[in-house]
């Protein structure tokens, strides 16, 4: 069976290896290794604080308690990807499929080994410029109808982390983070989501910032999937990643392709995020 | 880059596909095709109690409320499981690695669809004997010690489901839950882990019964992975699957594989637990 190179997909903020589980089968199916791991401070790696741990938690800690993963930085999530795709590739290249967040990793890493990657795959994914921190992203014009901002509790100068209240069961607060990640998602499937997210991810994955030259990330074969109706990371955030890296590196252009989703095609449209991650070889 | 059968993990109760992420890497880095899916009633298909999702739930609940997984049955378990095979197989047979309860459904699948299966591998699972339900194996003597029992919330015949009190933060209990569980594993990794835990697991899946044939299931080659300190499913337990099962099918006797682990392989022992596995072929 024909095989392109092994698949590693990286989850986004909040999330974990878990939300791949319905894209997987169709890589399988395809005769494709792919694996999914965990961004540092996520899934495996969470650590939750101690208001979300128990009913009995003071109120208030939600918007003050410092997080358990609040000291994880870019270099921290950068030294863990990295292990992880040496291990996975034994030597050769892979293809990173980066969601959000988890494109500021998939940048630095690519910078700094360039010969771990065969392609790197953005998914409705910070693709920040050099030197320039992905929070910054956050604050341009394009971002100013983003979903997620006003959904986060605390300072994460103070907490260290972009912490959303999931142990609440207020309707509106709820059906709002819907909206913001989920909107195309079948209701019940968005609440297992839901369900599995971490309150606190890492800031400073977001402002550490990286340095990029042409034989370091601008050498790396890039495509940026495109989210037409994404309310979290805004399309016209996105078409600014694009346009300012092909502005740096014109002559490694990035390849676009859109889909008619939401934050999240993952869980919307499983099966047509994993055929076009295929064609991409 | 040589390659056995393309592997599908299926997680216990409880769990979800997160919980192979440790051991997906070493399985990619063989070369080896690996899925790992969840479980119905659980991961991306769990439901939430409403006790569990907020703060001012009403604390009685949780032993009364009627759970939304608690329509769930082998039927259905196992339908998930036949789809999820085929899918990812596209027609080839695959090797199903099964842990805990999802062994009860493996068993289910092997038998009906015997030609689904390459190799069944049963990792510290319930492997129910013929025409007995796999619920019934809590009630053996070699049970009684059993640590996940006395952690349980509510009468599974009301509720629809096994329940674990995830939501408190009462120190003793998520003690007694990471010993049951965990007790080989390191403690902020087991505390992660926890995080990811669903409370309801569907009783269903343990109370029906499959009648095994030599055509069907007795006809798959099997290998059970016995995991020697675990202090949820007892090695006197497994011990006693893999002889019951030998005494009805003689001519095809179960290999077994002794791994000094908990419950939890695949979070204390990931690597040994994916070399294990890949030495199935």
């Amino acid at each position: 069976m024909a095989t392109g190179s092994t698949l590693v997909l990286v989850h986004g903020f909040w999330h974990g290896s878990w939300c791949w589980s319905e894209v997987m089968p169709h890589l399988a199916a395809a005769g494709r290794r792919a694996v999914a791991v965990d961004l540092a401070g996520h899934g495996l790696y969470a650590r939750r604080p101690r208001w979300f741990a128990g009913r009995t938690a003071d109120p208030e800690a939600v918007d003050t308690e410092v997080s358990p993963v609040g000291g994880v930085s870019l270099d921290d999530a950068a030294a863990l990807l990295t292990s992880q795709l040496a291990r996975i590739g034994g030597g050769a290249p892979v293809t990173v499929l980066a969601h959000s967040a988890a494109g500021a990793v998939l940048t630095r890493v690519a910078e700094r080994t360039p010969g771990l990657l065969a392609h790197a795959v953005y998914l409705a994914a910070y693709m920040p410029a050099s030197d320039v921190p992905a929070v910054a992203y956050n604050r341009v014009p394009e971002a100013a109808d983003g979903e997620v901002g006003p959904l986060l509790r605390g300072d994460p100068v103070r907490t260290g982390a972009l912490r959303l209240d999931l142990a609440t069961d207020d309707p509106a607060h709820r059906r709002r983070l819907r909206e913001a990640f989920y909107g195309d998602v079948d209701p019940a499937l968005a609440e297992a989501a839901t369900g599995l997210l971490t309150p606190d991810a890492p800031v400073g994955i977001l402002t550490g910032a990286t340095t990029l030259t042409g034989n370091g990330w601008g050498s790396v074969p890039r495509t940026y999937l495109h989210c037409a109706r994404d309310r979290a990371l805004r399309p016209a955030v996105q078409a600014r990643f694009v346009a300012e890296a092909d502005a740096a590196f014109p002559g490694n252009p990035t390849s676009v392709v859109t889909l008619d989703a939401s934050h999240s095609p993952f869980l919307s449209m499983p099966g047509e995020l994993a055929e076009t991650v295929l064609t991409l070889g």
